[in-house]
């Protein structure tokens, strides 16, 4: 396998089943997104809920009920070329599979939404250090006391991720993240976790907990997460996602998806 | 009536049949809307319709079926609130009303999209004379060679407006426009009309043509005419749309849309 895969060899791996793993860093460059399909009657609210919350659900792609490949990813197929799907039956975790092929059919409607890898590459190039990935860990994430607009019968607390930095890192950061409109955009909190309903930055809800240093602020970010709790808010039949970690990789790069 | 009216004062003179004119200027510094509304059999494509096209559609609001009062202007009723509405039958424009409240039910969605009219303030704000205003004239519209992304059975051409300036206010106003991505945001073009399929810009779609003077270019923005377009390229038994001109005036500041 070659070190640097292109997209389009990424997917293929995954579908031939060799590669099953987190997609983090995988395919470097390329535009990776959080996965949601539903049945078509609920296809409407859904996308209504994503419309509203743009900065937890902001939308790259929606294929039409039972369209298998997606418009940023042309040959590509969304029942296959994801490493690890979760299933949800009436809002419950039943399983996770490495292909829904004969769970999708042509009611299904899939999402494809931003996620932070974009924008954490950018930081990263602007010489941001992440503390997650200097200490190998998993984003912490937190759910928030912030609510969501709902849309129909779906509704969540917006969950953000956390990234500690200094005070002048942080003004930083939300210039550059405010570029990546479509990955979450710039901070939605920094400073006090308690005014955000954080009791305690040691216990993320999601992901490791990672070291503050002196002098750092927590810097917030809303999180991709937060589409998985609303489409889970109401008990749906079916609901599929990706799992944490196991994104899917489309052909966009990072930066055709920046504003400016 | 006062001078300087809120969009509440204006929205409530609309609706005892006091303001039938377009809104174009009125309650200054606050966003106005297009309006489209349709049954919601079809809410779904059309949202996705918008989704695919940002820079024609961008979603201010949607409403729910059924719902009367906007999230961006709470206490409006969409049925009566706007000075001039057009009713479509299946596709075929059938005339103009100053209410639909006799036509609108517990399935009609409502979308509301950003117009041009926050940008163009911006542009004159920071120096940049409008030629359609200086002219007292409406914006000169073209229909281009340029297909948007068609969702479920909506199709349409890219409809654009122009604007004349010099090389150096392009630069400037694609500059400004770009924070104004919720109003149609940077342009798509600007040069060559052929190139996007216009044949003659002294004979504009819609609109009123422009004067063009030495030294001056053609700057293209994406519009919300593109909207209408849509929504009426397949034969649904009843859209509903606002005239052109009189626009939806809603709560949110120019200021609040823009992402920088």
């Amino acid at each position: 396998m070659p070190k640097k895969m292109t997209p389009k060899q990424l997917r293929d791996a995954i579908r031939r089943g060799q590669w099953r793993q987190p997609t983090s860093g995988a395919a470097g460059g390329y535009v990776q997104a959080n996965l949601v399909m539903m049945p078509k009657e609920y296809a409407f609210p859904f996308l209504l809920f994503c419309v509203r919350n743009p900065k937890p659900c902001p939308i790259l792609d929606v294929l039409e009920p039972g369209q298998i490949s997606p418009n940023i990813a042309p040959g590509a197929d969304i029942r296959t070329d994801i490493p690890k799907y979760r299933i949800y039956k009436n809002g419950e975790l039943e399983k996770e599979v490495e292909s829904v092929e004969g769970l999708f059919n042509e009611d299904t409607v899939s999402y494809l939404l931003g996620c932070s890898f974009s924008f954490e590459k950018a930081l990263m190039d602007a010489g941001i250090p992440l503390r997650n990935v200097e200490e190998g860990k998993n984003v912490s994430m937190y759910v928030t006391n912030i609510q969501c607009a709902s849309a129909g019968p779906f509704h969540a607390p917006l969950v953000v991720t956390m990234r500690p930095m200094t005070p002048a890192q942080a003004v930083r950061a939300a210039q550059i993240t405010t570029r990546f409109h479509l990955t979450h955009g710039a901070p939605v909190h920094l400073g006090d976790p308690g005014s955000i309903g954080i009791k305690d930055l040691g216990s993320p809800d999601f992901g490791d907990p990672v070291t503050i240093r002196p002098g750092e602020i927590p810097v917030f970010w809303a999180c991709g997460v937060t589409s998985t709790v609303a489409a889970t808010s109401h008990p749906i039949p079916l609901v599929i996602t990706h799992a944490p970690g196991h994104m899917f990789v489309s052909d966009l790069r990072d930066e055709e998806l920046t504003l400016f």
